[in-house]
């Protein structure tokens, strides 16, 4: 029988888990609450659980699966599948979730994080494959990054690599979460698209809703609504900035953007390949494109399969 | 005999040649002019007539060299040792180093970056032989970079990675050498240092000097001058911000800094340290470190020749 590998995407509200191909086809899925709130072991316990319930819906035993792999929202020691925080996840420091799962299932796991996974997953069977440089970002609460050099990913010395929402891009400009001033994230995430339009246009009835979500003003500009037409056009001239910077250092085949962002379509996108086409050196640009992730959701999860599956058959991490 | 390399760095001025052990040291030297207004074929004349009289004044043949490395000022072909254009050099446009080299000197010929090439001088004998992984920043008239990536040179799709100096710092800020504005480049080359010091102190009778180089501004501030040490202290701060953005993407273990700019000496390193120490991600920073380059001017030639050394030895390109 051919291999076939479980890809978990660990998220403060699901855990979603797919039964992958070797070539990365989503044979079977499954989402589940997390339940964050019970704690690290809950929720470990949980995802050993989810892997039995995935490979009873497909038919299979947990035996027939070769190895799984997990994406995590936090940083880690990926050699040794180790979270150290997970800010989403109430008690996570310090959680061994590579050598509790491996337990619980008898299984190989590898854990890598969850950007990483969907720069991984887009690079093998998503809008990279046909690349070997390419990086991720994920416009989401935060801005976060994955890079694939020479076909791997480049977790970095500390496995603190691609944290590329953290490209500076105006120094001492606005506020971000990590506490500085000026990072990309605090321009271009989902966020901070809610909060400059609120800033910028503060006495508009749109700017006032509580629930004002990042789609409302993408939406909003749709419809003529001249704020939020300026607020995207900036986001886009904003995303152009840190991608330039990126492209500089990588000079890489691919950027690939995903997350809610995705909604506002190929506007946008041609909106930031312009900007970048502006800003970057032709030399780079020329053979360099900005796409939409083709995976979308499911980045993480065929990302985190398939890094289980580089594993399994190289014995060497994604 | 063990084996011998010649690395050669191409200036605008000079042309610098060693002769290189396998392990890195410089058996012999020579440096003789560039005479660049003669043109691409005359300059490469040069360089092959250099190779000669290098291999003379150590008492060895030609035919005693393994191979040639060469490091030129310019965007290039590295895999087809094709430099596409050389600013500094009149006429260099698609000048095809390599074969040309080869051809007159009968030797296998590499050609680099020569930021890359020093990059790759340090990674290997210089400040970075015990990490696998670093950048470099050559701080002079602008600011180049190197990237080692698991004791590879980032080149990029299309050799123009490791474009550090073009990390964007400060969107819409100072106007820099590549249209952009607010290139790090724009902020803490040295030639930005003096403008930025002529401009904030424009009254003083240091900033009419019309010969001020970025080494008076550094004496200036060493000796007492306000305005000066107020440049020297955002000169540091401003490189950090650039790292720290790098630092983000790559999670090296070491920045290694060269360029004239290291007559600052430890104070201004101890500066740029600690705004890298409170920008940059702990995770990432505990593992890193910033320090100036070992080889100093030499590290080009020896990337250049060690390039030679490793091409030689594996067959691919270091």
């Amino acid at each position: 029988m051919a291999k076939r590998y479980v890809g978990i995407d660990l998220g403060g509200t699901n855990l979603k888990l797919g039964l992958v191909s070797a070539d990365g086809e989503m044979m079977e899925s499954l989402s589940v609450p997390t339940e964050a709130q019970g704690g690290p072991d809950h929720v470990l316990a949980r995802m050993a659980d989810g892997v039995r319930q995935l490979a009873k819906k497909a038919g299979i035993k947990v035996d027939d699966i070769a190895a799984v792999g997990v994406g995590v929202p936090g940083p880690l020691d990926s050699a040794a599948g180790l979270v150290y925080i997970a800010p989403n996840l109430p008690g996570w420091v310090n959680v061994p979730v590579r050598d509790t799962l491996q337990k619980a299932l008898g299984k190989t796991v590898v854990v890598e994080n969850d950007a990483n996974a969907a720069a991984y997953g887009e690079f093998r069977v998503g809008a990279g494959r046909n690349v070997s440089s390419m990086f991720i970002l994920t416009l989401g609460t935060g801005v976060g990054g994955g890079i694939i050099q020479d076909g791997r990913l480049l977790r970095g010395a500390s496995d603190t690599g691609a944290e590329l929402g953290h490209t500076i891009i105006q120094y001492g400009g606005r506020l971000c979460g990590c506490g500085n001033r000026g990072c990309l994230e605090a321009y271009a995430s989902a966020t901070a698209v809610v909060a400059r339009f609120r800033e910028q246009a503060a006495v508009s009835d749109l700017s006032r809703q509580p629930d004002l979500e990042c789609k409302d003003v993408f939406d909003a500009a749709d419809d003529g609504n001249k704020a939020a037409a300026r607020i995207v056009a900036e986001t886009a001239e904003y995303l152009a900035v840190g991608i330039t910077s990126i492209i500089h250092a990588l000079n890489p085949e691919l950027v690939v953007l995903t997350g809610g962002m995705m909604g506002a379509g190929d506007v946008f996108l041609d909106a930031i390949r312009r900007h970048v086409g502006a800003l970057a050196f032709p030399s780079a640009w020329k053979v360099c494109d900005v796409r939409w992730s083709t995976l979308g959701g499911d980045a993480g999860i065929l990302g985190a399969a398939l890094a289980a599956e580089a594993f399994d058959r190289t014995g060497q991490r994604a």
